[in-house]
């Protein structure tokens, strides 16, 4: 089997942006949905480890797109393993358009848990042989790493209860969920005259029904701003970068 | 080309809620891209009819569900025009399970309009041929069509301006979005109580980034609750049935 799995989507009318063009969140969801196939063909997927007992779990994620795919365009997702740690693993992705051109890159790192205690498994004596027959050495990912995010700001520019839309089957709010969120904190006008670049976002601790998520935000250069989601006031729960063009 | 068209669907992680069943936006969603799909193959889709000068637009749906697909599992939709009037068209569906057992039914009232002027068009001297064509007397639909609603409540009981994410590419909040915060009127706990077992909605206007959307919201039995978005306090945009198990 091939170290590089290469899936065909379709950019349907319901995953795009008031331009046309595919989401930050609806692109994330493909590239996660993407590993999780991936993973599962080499035999180190969720559903190859005894019914449930352990999952994979998403730590960071990196999305540099110089163009998205349009409504109704089909597109490529290129995924494979850059790297194996003992409690994390680098899984990369490259996303080609209708015709084939590459448009953009995305870094991933991922730990395998144990759901019912959450803590990560040894993923060398877990999955080594057959995580190991999947990394990519050739393949070339040349975007930045997730960079190191603090936020100053003090006052939440918004604050939100967790909706039941927000839940995902893990009793969690979903991962790209926090990422739509965070994209509505800017204007639909300011969306339409700067396309994002790139979009970084590290999830630290989880969070459910009844939590009530605050944003906090600075603005680090032109064009450029961190935020941090903080829980109940206290806990830090997501960082993020977002680079507009 | 037969008159029912068939579609082969993937239940991905994103689309279910926390019990791990698909979602009836997320469904909706498929829904009516399928329609597309379905009128496009047929010579009578939004694609067809000289460059975007004419949309279809979604009048009414109406899903009763037996049952969802779960998480990983795939499904089947199924979707034929049901009768064809001088304005508005009956589209219905079936939805099968990853077994191709039938686990419901909806009903869709469509209009094509003029983008510009969003005016309807005459559907019978417009597309008369090719949707007399795909017009299937054979498949039944044994759901009942959409009620008459009437919303009493004069207290909305949320209220929110319309974010980033609720617009599509036509500039308005998307059809779906407002199923998803209806959807978010109840808790989660309610959720996973009771399924939802029929839902309608019917889209009376269009609304805008910068409109209020209000929430009113009347129980009519137990178990069935009838729901009106205003925007603006003022006009009505949506009104809308949620009948739970």
């Amino acid at each position: 089997m091939e170290k590089t799995g290469e899936y065909k989507r379709y950019c349907a009318s319901y995953l795009v942006n008031s331009k046309g063009k595919l989401t930050y969140s609806a692109l994330g969801n493909e590239l996660l949905n993407c590993a999780g196939i991936h993973a599962n063909e080499r035999g180190f997927g969720r559903k190859t480890t005894s019914d449930g007992t352990y999952g994979w779990v998403l730590s960071r994620l990196v999305m540099e797109m110089n163009d998205m795919p349009g409504e109704y365009e089909d597109f490529t997702l290129r995924t494979w393993v850059e790297s194996i740690y003992r409690t994390f693993t680098n899984r990369n992705f490259e996303i080609l358009n209708h015709k084939g051109h590459s448009i953009g890159f995305a870094r991933s790192v991922w730990a395998m848990i144990e759901m019912e205690k959450r803590q990560a498994v040894d993923l060398l004596s877990m999955h080594g042989e057959n995580m190991a027959a999947s990394v990519d050495a050739e393949k070339e990912c040349p975007i930045d790493k997730m960079s190191h995010i603090r936020v100053h700001a003090e006052t939440p520019i918004v604050q939100n209860a967790v909706k039941w839309s927000d839940i995902d089957i893990n009793q969690h709010v979903n991962s790209m969920k926090y990422t739509e969120h965070i994209f509505d904190l800017f204007s639909l006008q300011w969306h339409e005259a700067h396309p994002t670049r790139r979009f970084e976002i590290a999830y630290m601790t989880e969070t459910r029904y009844g939590d009530t998520l605050g944003y906090y935000m600075d603005e680090v250069n032109e064009k450029e701003y961190v935020i941090e989601i903080r829980k109940n006031d206290t806990t830090p729960v997501v960082h993020s970068r977002i680079i507009f063009a």
